[in-house]
């Protein structure tokens, strides 16, 4: 079966799955967490340094807390490896802690075991008093997305043609968490891209039952994929390329203010369209999916 | 390298991984967090079902909560597979939510992944006010153990001999957590058995800095491994088989109450020593090593 198709059906016996992060009450406040797996054939391609692994994994998590607003209290990580070959682990524990410090948290602990793929499983916690959900868009708000697309999509790029240096900064990207404390206050919905633009948008439709219109144009583009494909190129890597693990949110005209990034649509009734300079078209519901 | 060797370099660089679970305060209590990764090579044996896996991935995460004598308030799942077939997902599915449930809370969420091998990590979290530790245990407490030792070797002899179900229902163990509430507010310090009674009151003699001298004839025997070893066989495999997750404590001679478990020996000032009808003679730090 397909993993989506399976999702599915766990998140109708698992009530509350359908986030970013499991929210759970607690003590006047929500505990946020989330975990996630990625292995070596299909999240790091041939060139990808321990210390990117390491990097990476945790920021896969973390971008989900961002998400929904929350700090994050600690990460865990799991980490299983053909070898366990010392300069590996340590290259993998220094990019992990790397990335816990950028966003303000710690690795607090995990797990090691020998395994025959190289597999990490991160796991990040935080809290949110007011959590913000992938319901609550209205008819009438913006549409905006923190930082550029297409990122990951340089990355690989980058990989393919043997820029590793380049693939590898570029493949360590920051989580948005002081980005995501400031939509937490304004925002009506929020996602982060892991799957494209264009999945993420459905998301965002199907769970506030609404539509949305994004301008072509507006679309705030990496500029190391501008520097690597043409234009067609890009605007497609941009709305279907995975990964990205910036924040698309929805907020009202009023609050909008150009720190929180870059308006690319609206909310309307219904359906998912792009805007062109030959006219609105249908977007896809077609994205990246994990490990297929 | 060995998992226990690359174990102690990852200790000494993240402060506070000697124990079972992390620890983080929060809100006038502490938060208790352990993530665990098993996988089909080193943990399920040919026989295995998928509901017993997702039982076991659970378990092994809420026991290292009962070590610390916390209250769990969620497990998160990443399961990686290499088919996603529907019946085995569903069957571990039903595992892990049956041993939350068993445990008194539930499964929050999770991952799923195209994966080579069979590979699953599970995440617990939970609370605990005053967190029962490694280190605390004093000269002239008593030693003593929940339930009963060498479920999990009887279980391995089980699957060896083909006898499928009996092997299933004792590899699924109930996590120590109602036991671990009780000792939470009597033991000065307390480790669940994963790598076997040996190692683990080496492990436990260590951060306490005292000694143990345990008595043969008190160890308490699973029926099922009577049932199917000699008694010296047995003997080995209660002191280094591994993967009971009984909870192993120490306790005061005056807080003890029979229903707490069963005494096995004594906290003395240093060594670690089984004695028998022959004498005492010196426990080897030997067990169970994970996945190698």
């Amino acid at each position: 079966m397909r993993e989506s198709e399976i999702l599915q059906i766990i998140r109708a016996r698992i009530p509350g799955t359908g986030d970013d992060a499991a929210i759970l009450p607690f003590r006047n406040t929500h505990l946020v967490l989330t975990t996630d797996m990625l292995h070596r054939t299909s999240d790091f391609p041939e060139g990808t340094t321990p210390k990117t692994i390491g990097w990476r994994s945790v920021a896969v998590s973390l971008s989900d807390l961002a998400a929904m607003g929350a700090r994050p209290l600690g990460v865990l990580l799991a980490f299983g490896d053909p070898s366990l070959d010392e300069r590996c682990v340590m290259g993998v524990l220094e990019g992990a802690t790397a990335c816990c410090e950028t966003a303000g948290t710690r690795l607090l602990g995990g797990d090691l075991d020998r395994h025959q793929e190289l597999t990490l499983v991160s796991t990040a916690f935080g809290h949110v008093r007011n959590p913000v959900l992938r319901y609550g868009a209205q008819v009438g708000d913006l549409v905006c997305v923190t930082g550029e697309l297409g990122r990951t999509q340089a990355a690989l790029h980058c990989f393919a043609t043997e820029l590793a240096e380049c693939a590898n900064d570029l493949f360590c990207f920051p989580p948005r968490i002081a980005w995501g404390y400031q939509l937490a206050k304004v925002a009506t919905s929020m996602i982060d891209i892991s799957d494209g633009l264009a999945r993420s948008l459905h998301l965002l439709a199907q769970a506030s039952n609404v539509g949305f219109v994004v301008e072509a144009s507006a679309l705030p583009i990496h500029p190391s994929l501008l520097k690597h494909l043409t234009s067609d190129e890009c605007l497609d890597a941009a709305l279907f390329g995975g990964e990205d693990y910036e924040l698309l949110y929805t907020i009202s005209k009023e609050r909008f203010r150009t720190e929180l990034g870059t308006v690319i649509g609206r909310v309307i009734n219904s359906g998912v369209s792009l805007h062109t300079a030959g006219g609105e078209i249908p977007l896809a519901n077609r994205g990246w999916e994990h490990g297929t």
